[in-house]
This record gives structure tokens, sequence and C-alpha cells, in this order.
């Protein structure tokens, strides 16, 4: 090994699902949604101009944080927006999660808080899921220097009440608690931990536009908190880089921010395939927790997951495996177009 | 203070330049580029698709780098791409700079390396310029845990010969040497580290679209090195968010970087109005060092930098002053087109 490597920071960083190029295969992988964005979208990428590609962007984004403030009725100051939800809990975790002590989420969780954790070496804690896939309300209400979650969790899909939610922001006044929502479009209105915010300083809620709005693309994220914790997530954020998101991402955002009435639109359709797929899955063998966002995280009684998921593999539709403790025998399936999902059941049909 | 404010990273982060919204006035405090991007990268703007917004971006942004790469004659696996240099340069200072011993740079120069510094509590040192504002070799011979310098310099716009440049590579094998090269195609031809690279496996050059490709409202910004530190690189962006590039930005980037003849020519004209510049200057009586980049590091033999930038400012013609020792009598004053410059000029004859 060659001296300089010395100073190297040794990582094993997040694994992302796969990106096929060939756009015939049934590509339910990576919870994108099948729908596409709001026209307005397009419409503002065509709308970039020579002089906007030629100068800075405003680095407080303020066109997007404004849209979003008005949409969720708070102020511009409690909003901040990032390179998707990932660059906003990257960066929450560098601002936040700097007592020493160690931060809680749970055992089976979206895998990237681990890897945020190990590359800002912040000490952590897994608290384990219950049998039924329930995150533990009461293993999150010890001494902790910071706790996150998702709500919906995924891969599990298992939404928690706001009533749990509560107490455990209740109980940890002494630290950050994050709630990532990447999924919270998908669940009934009003599960949303934003409500709380009047009562807790000390609560972020982490949204992405990637899920619910059409736009992984795009790379758009936001977290909503007080004007407290806001401030110190952009003091963090101007320190790693001034302008993160371009002229494109800020028109585009902002185009499809104002037309809430078209993400509801592909939310319910995908909702309703959720639910139908629920009956499918469950008729051939599949049992599943009661999944409240775009994906399912199923099991069969007698098919191997590994097994089948090369098996699918191989048919041109891509599911997302995890060879992980206590999850080696689920897969986890995105809810695509009902036209998607018939491959897949006429698939499983004719192969289990 | 809340008690959840104990674990949160205080720092003073970065003040980037003005970004005012009134089009009328004359800008000349970015550093950016007064002449559009090539036509194609707006054209790539409006090609963008529905599927491509939808789906999340390739996370190795392949199309960006190969063609990058067969712009430079490199590898692919020798080219990272990120959100601005900046993005490029924070996760350089993250992964090479863990030694804990200091890094090395100059006291004058870009004031977001002591800012990342900070932000990541890594130790360094500033090595002053000499009185003509040139960096002094031997003073980054010494032990250090890394070394980043800009070449050409700025604010000061000074080049170093690149013979010096391999003198302090060769004298420091045991440490990352980062040459931040976001001026560098306003400088001579044959300037750039870059051909230093098949000697050095610890030399990372930094690049940008911001200033010579027009394309500061992009967002992109690019390194190349060994694959070695391109690797550990990856590394540790992959553990800090996936998907950077949004779709925009990579076909937007791939168009301007297949189009090298339309930015040379723009990096032409700018390079003629920063000759012309210097004389009207000289006769105006101000002193500078010799700027090989796109903007003059001026100094006034008779008006105070503060009142000019003042006057200046007043009259709708916005330029940088930096409130900083050794600096503070000095105005940097992007080249934009003669017709800006021409404004300028006028306005400093009429009130000097």
């Amino acid at each position: 090994m060659a001296s300089w490597e010395d100073g190297v920071r040794r990582v094993v960083p997040y694994t992302p699902g796969e990106q096929p190029k060939d756009l015939h295969i049934v590509k339910l992988n990576t919870n994108e949604n099948p729908y596409p964005p709001s026209p307005g979208v397009l419409a503002a990428l065509s709308g970039v101009t020579e002089d906007s590609l030629r100068r800075y962007p405003d680095p407080a984004a303020a066109v997007l944080t404004k849209t979003l403030a008005d949409a969720y009725h708070v102020s511009p100051d409690q909003v901040f927006v990032g390179v998707g939800s990932d660059d906003v809990l990257a960066m929450s975790f560098l601002t936040f999660f700097n007592s020493g002590k160690p931060i809680l989420f749970p055992d089976i969780t979206y895998s990237f808080y681990e890897v945020w954790a190990d590359l800002f070496r912040i000490p952590y804690q897994k608290q384990k899921l219950n049998a039924d896939f329930e995150i533990v309300r009461n293993d999150y209400l010890k001494e902790n220097g910071g706790i996150i979650f998702p709500n919906p969790n995924a891969p599990t899909g298992v939404l928690m009440e706001k009533g749990a939610v509560r107490d455990i922001l209740r109980a940890n006044p002494g630290s950050v608690v994050i709630v990532d929502e990447a999924y919270i479009d998908f669940a009934p209105e009003g599960s949303s931990a934003l409500s709380l915010l009047p009562e807790f300083e000390n609560l972020l809620v982490v949204q992405t536009f990637s899920k619910s709005r059409s736009m992984a693309g795009m790379r758009i994220g936001f977290a909503i908190g007080s004007e407290k914790l806001i401030h110190y997530l952009n003091d963090c954020k101007y320190s790693f880089n001034s302008y993160t998101m371009n002229q494109a991402a800020l028109a585009a955002g902002k185009a499809a921010a104002e037309d809430s009435g078209w993400y509801r639109e592909t939310v319910r359709k995908v909702i309703a395939t959720r639910e139908r797929s629920k009956k499918e899955l469950s008729a051939l063998g599949f049992s599943f927790a009661n999944s409240q966002t775009n994906f399912l995280f199923v099991r069969h009684e007698k098919a191997k997951a590994r097994d089948l998921f090369q098996a699918l593999r191989r048919a041109g539709i891509i599911v997302r495996y995890f060879d992980s403790p206590r999850i080696d025998d689920y897969l986890r399936i995105t809810i695509g177009t009902d036209e998607q999902m018939d491959i897949l059941f006429d698939f499983l049909k004719s192969n289990l």
C-alpha cells in the first residue's frame, strides 16, 4: 500500500438497486413511480434559459423552498432542500448526530443509515423490529445521540401510528429525531409527522420527490422542521457546497410542487394497484406485512426468495433481494402499472 | 439553548458571491462566463424524457465520465464527477485528509478550503503567499496530511509553473495533492497538471464546467486522478449519496463535453477581453498580478477598495470585495463581455 493511502477514509458504500439500460425490462426493484411526473416538469426543463445556465443558481433555492412552504403551510425558513432525500439525510447525520452517544435506528430499515453512521464515525445501536416487523416504540425511550426511522419503514412497508411517533418525541427532548417519510404519500392521509412540528423543535421530517412525484431522475428531497433545526442544517450545507440544486432541478421542482393534484392522482392509482396486488399475491401463497408504501415486502410459503429473484430476473422482471439476516427470505416488489404487475402475476402463476 | 442542540455540529459557512435578481446589473462578481454554453446544452435539456425523470439516474454517471475520459485521453475509471467542483472538493477533503496531520494550503486562496477543513475537523496550516502573491513552492515540502491549492490561484489569478507543481508532488509521496484547476482553461495551453498524472498516483486534478464551459447553473465539476484515488473517492461518494448527478445535468454535461470547440472559442474571447482590460485598468492607476484566469485582482493607487466597491454597486456594477487580511485593498473583477467592461471603464474614468 502506498504511504498516501494511510490518510484515506475507508468505507463500505451503500449498494443502490440496479439501473438496467434495457427498457423492456419490468423494473420493480427501486420503488420508482410507474407514472410520469406533472407535464409542467418537462415544460419547465424546456424553459431553462442560456442565461440561467451561465449563472450560479440561487444558493438558497428560494423558488423551491417557497413553493414547498406554501404547499405544506409552513414558513420558508422551515424548509431545506437537497439532491434527493439521501443528500438531505447525509447532511442531517453530519449536522445533528455529533454528541458521541449512539444513535438509534431499526435493525431492518433503510440500509443507508448504517453507511452514513460509518462514514461520519457516528456510534449507533440497531433496535430490533418485532416479529410482525413493527418498530417497537419502547426501544427508543433510552438515552441516545439521535433517532432516525422511516415511516412507513422500508423495506417492510409498515406504518407506525402517529401516537407512537409522538411518544418517542416526548421522551427525547435531548436528541434530534428524524422521521424519514420517503413513502408517506402512499399512506393514509394524516399519517405524516408534519402535524407534530408545532409541538417539537427537535423533529425533522424528510420527504422526497423521487416516489410520489415520479421524479427520481431529478434528485430532489426536502426536510421540514423548526427554523432552528433548518438553520443549523443550512450552515453545514453551506459549508459543504453552496449550490447543490441546479437550475433544472429548481425549475422542475417548482413545477412539480405547484401541481399537487397530479401526484395525488398517480398515488391513488398506485395505491389501487397495491391493494389489488396484495390480493393476487396472497392467493399465490405469499405473506407480507400490511404495506402503506409503493412496494410490498413478501415471503412465499414454499419458494426460496433468492431462487425466485433469479428466476424473475431471467424472465426480465427485476425485484429487490436483500441478502441480510432476518430478511433473506423476502423480496421487495415495487408497485408498477397494472400491466406490469399482471406480467409478474402471470409468471408466478405459471412457475410457482 | 435546548438540550438537543448539544449534539449539533457548529460551523461558520462559506459566503458565496451575491446572486442579484436584477438582470440589468453588470455582474462581475462570481467569475461566471459572459457567453452562453454550447447550443447542444439547451437541446439536451429539451430532450430529457418523462421516463428518465421517473427513474433514478445512473449512479456511476457513466455517460458523463466516459465523455470526459475521451476528451482528456484517460480511462473512465480515472474520472469522478460531482455537483460542481465544490462537491468534488468537499468529497475529496472527506476522503483523503484523514491522517490527523495538518493539511497545507495558501493563506490567500479559495476561502472554502478553510471551511471544509473546519466542517470535517481537519487540522490545517496556511502557507503565506509571497509579496507578489505567488505560492512559495518550498512551503509545501514539509510533513503534512495533504496539500491543496488552486492553479491558477484564486482570487489572485496567478499561475504556478508546472515545474514547481512537479517539485511539490515529488516531495510528497505520502500525501494526496489536489490541484484545483477551476480556471485552468484561461491559462496558456499545457499549464494543467493533467500531464503529470502518469507520474503521480497521489495527484488529483479538479476542474469545473462553471467557468470555461459557461455552466455554473448546472453544477458540474470533475476530478481526474489515478484509478486508485478515484476508487476511494467513489467509495465515499457512494456512502454519502448514490445519485448526485440528475438526468438533466448528465444530458447537459455530455452535450457540453462533446463540444470542446465551443468553449475554446468563448475562452479565446474572454482572454482577449482580459488582456485589453489589463491595459485599460493599468492606465487608470490599477495594479495587479498577471492573471491567467477570467478575473483580475486589482488595487488602485489612490482609491480604497471598499469605497470603490460600494460606489460601483450604487452604479449597478457588482464586483467582489473580500474583507480579509492582506487583500482588503483589492477588488476581484470578473471578465465580462467587452460591452460590460466598457461600462466599468467608463464609470472608473468619470469617478476616479
